[in-house]
């Protein structure tokens, strides 16, 4: 069946996960969802670059995460996004409980209920130690869960659970996927700050991957 | 931890389900699902009745389906509710696709977010045949994918997956749960139609249970 579902945020890894879905099918639809994040402004702005440069369709999906009791510093505007420290103290402030377990679950009821058979997501092994809603375990019960759940309908493809961001730059390079229109700052001003826990993770994986940077810093 | 959260529709089984836990448990919530059901109304009235009730508090989470592209005859005012015949057949025209996985995904996320250990979902063993995401391998790999994503801090308990809805109806007999109050019609008015095969359903579990039916039926 023609017409993959891939969840999009604009981000760089699911930018380059969008890049190889419309590569290989016809037909591909972009998920994003708005939670309340307070980079979501740029993000969104990101995946409606990135989807008029693929003529790809984008479906938007509103769920007010903090009126529903969600907390995370992700959300809203309280709290600072940590900044310099990538490591795990710092970052699991900006863990959304289960926000990929509830992305699929929406993206799966979408799917059966459209005749789509895969849903694409773009957790990958370098989000696993924060997000325990990115580990290969995860994903491995939402497989069956979605498979379950849909009467076999529906498949959930997690094609980079085991690379790293670096190997997901290179092969961002190789398909010539728009990465520098995608938006990875959580501090969710207009050009990249170049200094929160995302912006190096950003910066780190091109330099990595021997790829040029092409994204604008602020400093 | 205080303050199990139960997915709670204001039917009959999730009606038992609720007493169950509040008899075990101190400081639970309700948390009720809109999803364009058209017998939402009748639902979400009869689920603040129980929960005035037991002194419950009731959270409720909009979800706009049919705006998302969920496809099933219970949503919106098209298709007639199948009546009588309460077979696979004409049940599976009301499947809402992946509808339990959504609800657990989002309860785990404002669990997690609270601190509450255990989210309860009523699904029982005669909603397998139709509802797919009913049966126990989808509820096992649900509460699998709820334990790692949200670091072992959350659990999914689903206690009536093995039980019929005669079961049930025993087990709210001997709680004294307000049974009567539940609301089970698909057709979504506000008395009991009592031919509709989620009616017949209700009408046959008490009989099956030696438990009088306290319902008000149309006819």
């Amino acid at each position: 069946m023609q017409g993959d579902l891939v969840i999009y945020s604009g981000g760089l890894d699911s930018t380059v996960l969008l890049a190889k879905v419309h590569a290989d099918n016809l037909g591909v639809v972009a998920l994003h969802f708005r939670y309340g994040q307070r980079h979501d402004d740029q993000e969104l702005s990101a995946a409606k670059r990135v989807c008029r440069f693929f003529k790809i369709p984008q479906q938007i999906i509103e769920l007010p995460f903090p009126a529903w009791g969600f907390r995370s510093e992700l959300l809203g505007l309280v709290g600072d996004i940590p900044c310099g420290n990538y490591d795990e103290e710092s970052l699991k402030k900006t863990v959304v409980p289960f926000r990929n377990g509830i992305m699929i679950s929406i993206a799966a009821g979408i799917a059966a209920s459209l005749g789509r058979d895969t849903i694409h997501i773009g957790a990958h092994a370098g989000d696993h130690a924060v997000y325990p809603d990115c580990s290969p375990d995860f994903l491995d019960s939402m497989q069956r869960a979605v498979s379950n759940g849909t009467d076999e309908n529906v498949c959930l493809a997690r094609p980079f659970v085991h690379k790293s961001k670096a190997d997901i730059v290179r092969l961002g390079a190789e398909l010539k996927a728009p990465m520098d229109m995608s938006y990875s700052c959580y501090n969710g001003e207009e050009v990249h700050c170049g200094e929160c826990a995302t912006c190096i993770e950003r910066r780190e994986a091109f330099l990595d991957a021997g790829v040029p940077d092409l994204t604008e810093y602020k400093e």
